[in-house]
């Protein structure tokens, strides 16, 4: 636990909050929020022509035979050059799933827990040109980025490397990205993430007090209320948030229960891309253009809690800052009544 | 809960977490994070001499006799021109505390509870110049602030204006401040904040299993283990925190157990100017004047907590943005090694 250099996940001793002690961080350029994004005197290092300034690639989109680590690809997937957690070794992998050895524990009556943080952090690079947004490329090579998530979540999955995989996406400078190029990333974990717990202990509690599904309840009710309704398609729904934290804060859920994102079909992820499309644009011209962060929920790979869990996405415009008063009580400040929000949203050319 | 203009309350349907739907707040400039603080027109409305730009205040320090809203002040109390919750009106003061009915409820048997975001929202001008940092200031003057501090919160919960006191300081932009004249923010609310409800849970649980304060067993391990320690004095201790969610983050508590920051002696406040003062002019050392927020963890007002809790302060360093990662899994990236970050706190001049 003292000052080595291995990357590892500690428990605060009062409350149920995890963080990734992760020193390759630390050498990541531009960690700071910034207004602008660095300059690049090598270039971009996502740009189709540059593969040799990333890691090798473990995944990759490419039409023709194009060889590995070179040009031809539509989407690439390498491993993060700044990791927030290390590479599991072939000798550990195993069975030990949400169960592997904390250190510490009961020190003066007092828990200090922590593990290793071993598991996955990729970066998926979303188009060989230098685009920023999602807005100008077509839906057919937006549910191609789709795709990839779901398919290196199912090789991960089938690998045992993690228990949860979150594929999140920064951006603009003001949501964490530090590069322009069109980019996403996930990370895989150990231990199924403490807002995932939470919501698996909603939808379970759910379930023995109604019988459903707490999601597929709140689909419906959304859709029969209609007040924070911004559009539903037969496969996708997507709405304001009631209690949403950032101003046009929006979740994207699929209409029909289903549990993990990763056994997401063709059909869904076409339909998927189309909507996320279609909604971006609107977004854009709401709020500007803003920054953001795209988060999927989804059921972890470990438990029987595919079952009652429903994925979907979480899209959170990072169009207000978060400070002491959001820190000390854990209770945002929104400026948007998310029904004004939504229907800005619904009535925006 | 429709598109009033009154801020609200709300309830997350799925998991407890909490929001304010505050549309006042839209007005405010500057509240996208930002890189420099914006330039104001017609000067800083914080200096000695432009009282008529901010509200009429609701307390000052005035060693003289001077009037109220003209200079002669050292610190000074002003509702914020943006507030994030409504004032209590007079008639609607009483026994309710954290009980006030909640809207919605049980619609389609999900959750929707919202309340009135009722309660106070005051901005502390810390000083008459134009300084930006309380590391210029003489420790009797940072004893003053935390002074004012203490008298308002004794003030409104006489008034019972509030069951909680959320006091908090946002220093520099990229921890949320819009002005740079030195300022600090209390908000008073209806509710216990869920970052303070999780912790006295905690100490509850602790009481419970092991007869004594959580946080009293806490400092005694730090203060034994040593490895995370930055200074202890007769009163106090601070300690970077086991799972930091920031490079630094740091921990500040009393050593004697104390539930309420309000009732803090003369004394107490002294020593704790004293060891603040210390700790800024070593982390400014450390790195680089960066931005940060100082947030209050104290008992609420209301019911039997203040025998088990421990008040202290969390002090979070803004020197790493909170992206996509952190928003879908609850777990943040540290860089530092918190033991690492204690040693280089100790050790700079």
């Amino acid at each position: 636990m003292s000052c080595s250099s291995d990357p590892e996940m500690r428990k605060d001793p009062v409350v149920d909050r995890w963080v990734l002690i992760a020193p390759e961080r630390a050498k990541r350029p531009g960690d700071l929020p910034v207004a602008l994004f660095p300059e690049l005197p090598n270039g971009c290092p996502f740009c189709e022509g540059r593969e040799d300034q990333t890691p090798s690639e473990v995944f990759a989109i490419r039409p023709g035979s194009a060889n590995a680590n070179g040009p031809g690809w539509r989407v690439r997937v390498v491993p993060n050059m700044y990791p927030a957690v290390s590479a599991p070794s072939p000798a550990a992998s195993g069975e030990d799933g949400d169960r592997r050895p904390a250190q510490g524990g009961g020190v003066g009556e007092v828990e200090f827990v922590s593990l290793p943080a071993v598991g996955i952090h990729e970066v998926i690079v979303e188009c060989p040109q230098h685009e920023s947004s999602l807005t100008v490329m077509p839906v057919e090579h937006i549910a191609t980025i789709l795709a990839t998530w779901r398919d290196r979540m199912l090789q991960i999955r089938e690998n045992r490397e993690a228990v949860y995989v979150q594929v999140f996406k920064n951006h603009g400078p003001a949501a964490g990205a530090s590069l322009e190029h069109a980019h996403s990333q996930l990370i895989g974990l150990p231990r199924i993430p403490s807002v995932i717990q939470a919501e698996l202990d909603a939808v379970e509690r759910h379930k023995g007090q109604f019988g459903g599904c707490l999601f597929c309840d709140l689909i419906e009710r959304e859709q029969s209320a209609g007040e924070r309704l911004i559009r539903s398609t037969d496969r996708f729904t997507a709405f304001t948030a009631f209690a949403g934290r950032f101003p046009y804060e929006t979740w994207i859920f699929p209409r029909q229960h289903n549990g993990r994102f990763e056994e997401t079909s063709r059909a869904q992820i076409q339909g998927l891309a189309e909507l996320l499309r279609w909604f971006l644009g609107r977004l854009d011209q709401c709020a500007d253009r803003p920054s953001y962060n795209l988060l999927l929920h989804t059921a972890p790979f470990i438990g029987a809690t595919a079952d009652y869990f429903h994925w979907h996405f979480e899209f959170l415009p990072r169009l207000t800052g978060v400070a002491g008063f959001e820190w000390g009580t854990g209770c945002f400040v929104n400026p948007i009544v998310p029904e004004k929000a939504a229907e800005i949203l619904r009535q925006v050319k």
